[in-house]
């Protein structure tokens, strides 16, 4: 098996992206860093760490750093199956480090508070578009993701969650100057700005497709961050999708206004987990079950 | 001069990622797109878009891009010099876009406040770490950067703006379980879960430092969202550096407490204006410093 302590500094190298940092991570010297790192490369006969500023992993770097991690999940579920107590020294190879794919408005509404339910664990998150983080899994650089997928990812286990609500949301303001005239046509929709998130973000196009019929939004703006994306609304910058508990004071208190009233769209999102740590994770699977059933709506 | 439809065809593809999606955003054709990007293509002498999933720029499309976007900044200058009426108009074309880069909780803290101030511009916000967003200036991809950073980049004008008060914060529950017992010192901080927003983020390691001289921080969660952050401390998974106006509320109602109370850590941020776009740029850059002076504090 490999050295632990050499896995360690490996890991280490890759999340500071330096070694000195990586010295002050693990409380030993840089000297020390640099030695388990030559030592391990010289084991496996390859390059496994790119010395540039950051540092960056090799290919073959970068299958160990997820090796090692693997390895301290498992680690923890075996100290828990036979009653032995996790560690929680603060020393950084004594927690497992688990990386998630989670897409931001999971994030900014409901996935804090499944990480806050799970002890002994370092996070170590990956934002991405709800149709694109389960890439991440496909990968292989991510344990576990949360998608809008429920299409099975090789070698992982799918369960669905919810559907989280998205209500295309404008400010008053904003309201009365592009749809006051016309209501919302092909034309004025044409013509008012949106939000939206990244070039990922389908949800605009979508809803105008689904809900009304329309083909075509406006001129965008590009905006990738749940909270702005809610205060630029807000701020009268444009419509845009926004989740609804996101969203939900501001439209009970008037500061925004649903573009169409009664036409939401509910988006279903789908835990994949990578089915070679499905029982390391079982803490982490209920967790985020639990936490997202307090927010979420079934799926239908 | 380029054809002016035919700049906003290649800007479209890029943007929308897609041949298709273009054609929706310009209410043309797609095969409108397609005949005016081939013919900018032949008097350019060189491919602009790889036709992938999503579309991607050549380097001469990048350039090009760059190009139309400067183009329809500074004649939105002219408008405005001559008095005329600036576009209100929604064709993709009628509104410039300004490409920014952005460090994160600027936006989390008040740039939305800015964007509202700015009248017929369209955003396309990039975020990254205020020690890094100067490096999308550098390379020619944004028109203007909030930085860290006071070094004039080449070509651009740099003008300070405040600093960001940032506080290390934790739970009360977070502070009695890792700090209680000895207090905050090297060996109790390098024990405590701290939580870093990317391998960019160098501001925990920078307040120990600089506030108790303690050079080594503990096993870290990763976690690249401002208000997740906040959360996240809020929530008990770790300490970290919030920033005073996103972290004042949990602070007073007593869901956060500072890890050392009374040690600050104050980030000087500058705004860098590419000088070939100043003039045009003259609103933008008004707005800027009127909402900042707003939340951030006077530079010492």
């Amino acid at each position: 098996m490999f050295d632990p302590a050499q896995l360690a500094a490996l890991s280490a190298v890759l999340r500071a992206g330096s070694f000195e940092r990586a010295a002050q991570m693990l409380h030993v010297t840089q000297s020390a860093i640099s030695q388990r790192l030559r030592q391990l490369e010289e084991q496996v006969g390859t390059s496994l760490v790119i010395r540039s500023q950051p540092c960056r992993a090799t290919e073959a770097g970068e299958r160990l750093f997820r090796h090692a991690e693997e390895v301290r999940l498992l680690e923890q579920g075996v100290r828990r199956d036979l009653g032995l107590k996790t560690q929680t020294a603060g020393d950084a190879d004594g927690w497992p480090t688990l990386r998630l794919a989670v897409n931001a408005d999971s994030l900014a509404t409901w996935f804090v508070a499944a990480m806050q339910d799970i002890e002994g664990v370092l996070f170590d998150l990956v934002i991405d578009d709800q149709d694109h983080s389960a890439d991440w899994l496909k990968r292989g650089e991510v344990r576990a993701a949360i998608s809008g997928s429920a299409k099975p990812v090789q070698g992982c286990d799918c369960r669905p969650l919810g559907t989280l609500r998205y209500l295309a949301t404008a400010s008053p303001r904003f309201m009365a100057q592009w749809f006051e005239a016309d209501g919302v046509t092909a034309a004025s929709l044409g013509r008012a700005p949106v939000i939206t998130f990244n070039a990922k973000d389908r949800l605009q196009a979508r809803w105008a497709e689904e809900a009304l019929g329309i083909t075509a939004t406006g001129p965008s703006h590009w905006l990738p961050s749940s909270h702005a994306f809610v205060d630029a609304a807000i701020a009268g910058l444009g419509w845009g999708m926004n989740p609804e508990p996101l969203a939900g004071e501001a439209l009970a208190d008037g500061r925004l206004r649903e573009v169409v009233p009664g036409k939401p769209l509910d988006v279903p999102l789908y835990w994949h987990v990578s089915r070679s740590v499905a029982g390391a994770m079982k803490p982490v699977t209920d967790a985020v079950i639990r936490a997202s059933a307090r927010v979420l709506r079934p799926i239908p």
